[in-house]
């Protein structure tokens, strides 16, 4: 069975959008994953078909109601289905490709898109949401949100990705960020490829990119190296 | 003139995509912004309108070239164009709220989606790109990072959303997480909303709602009030 990826939406339209296109709609056109995209407001009671309410206690915006979600939830999640389930949310957990690889080995995985106003704390508690989070910042909604996890999970399932090869030399694969890369013409506006990448010497050329990747990761994102660096001695 | 986004894509098609509904697609059609989607393919110059090559120095994948990207930019942001130039990048910059309001500010931006197994170096350097991330994972391109950053500017432009209050009391803005919301149903599976909140005392439900911002923040992301923490005393 392929992976799954259902979607809880107020914007059911806004799929499958980039994601039937490039690697991701290669892969759902040839089966490698499977996409059900849900309307939470199929599941409101009133003939608004209301998913939000003002907030408890007053202030701005509005809040998904946690009865309506949950019914939603329900529905496209049944007992049994051990796929975890996620809020996209400013609150979550930030993304690592570690996680990405975790979800992309399992069945497939539920994604409710709230509106980023907020969801009712209690339908988080109760139907086990993981929150996470694509960066500090405000989105309208979880939608887009959505498809980053989406995008990031189905290039690493079976035969998605052209070169496999790929998926272990890039950034993170080995906790550092990708060391800088050159292709042609040889000069660039005056800039030649750096020598070592045409020298045809395979060990330089790998220890270059090492120092390079490592230099980067210490400029940019020395939180990347912390916890590498005081476990380990051969840095 | 309204802010002005711009795209340089190899998917033009996948824009405006999600960014043409709810907040964002209400904001372009009432020209609070303008979407201005180029295709990198029309400046290359052999007959498969190619954009990258292999890697110099070897390696899996393969590199967008130099110069095709930069006719792409030059002819889309000419001399006097003082936008910012971003490209996605999983080497680059975390995404945080207080760098989205400064692309707000601004009069738009220039986004390079490039495919992510790199872009040749010496054109992020000649064109003065910043790298910036959605998170550390890979995607298969740069198009759906590209609308998370498009998404929560336009969020924040003049007339966009409906209540300018809720970028206030959000996530980010006070430098913590969102407190936890509740709305009706008063009682959900058994669970009420908190008495707090429903006690019509405000500056109660206002003392509440920083403390579990404060806890929720210490308990998922302690980064965040790092810096706080040691510069205040108020705390």
């Amino acid at each position: 069975m392929s992976f799954k990826a259902t979607v809880l939406t107020i914007f059911p339209e806004m799929f499958p959008g980039p994601l039937g296109l490039s690697l991701a709609g290669r892969g759902l056109s040839e089966g490698r994953w499977s996409l059900d995209v849900r309307d939470i407001r199929d599941w409101a009671s009133d003939k608004h078909r209301s998913v939000d309410d003002t907030p408890a206690g007053g202030g701005a915006g509005m809040v998904m109601r946690a009865d309506v979600l949950a019914s939603a939830i329900d529905a496209a999640s049944p007992a049994g289905d051990t796929r975890p389930r996620l809020l996209m949310s400013a609150r979550g957990r930030p993304l690592d490709q570690e996680w990405v690889r975790r979800i992309a080995d399992g069945g497939g995985v539920l994604l409710v898109a709230g509106r980023f106003e907020g969801v009712d704390e209690r339908l988080i508690t109760a139907r086990n949401l993981e929150e996470v989070s694509v960066g500090d910042v405000i989105l309208s909604g979880g939608e887009i949100a959505a498809m980053v996890v989406i995008d990031a999970v189905v290039r690493l399932l079976p035969g998605v990705m052209g070169n496999p090869k790929s998926a272990v030399e890039e950034s993170f694969a080995a906790g550092m960020l990708e060391y800088p890369q050159y292709t042609r013409p040889k000069v660039f506006e005056g800039h030649p490829i750096p020598e070592v990448l045409t020298s045809g010497d395979h060990a330089k050329i790998a220890a270059w990119r090492r120092a390079e990747a490592l230099k980067l990761t210490r400029e940019r994102r020395p939180d990347l190296l912390a916890g590498r660096e005081s476990t380990k001695s051969d840095d």
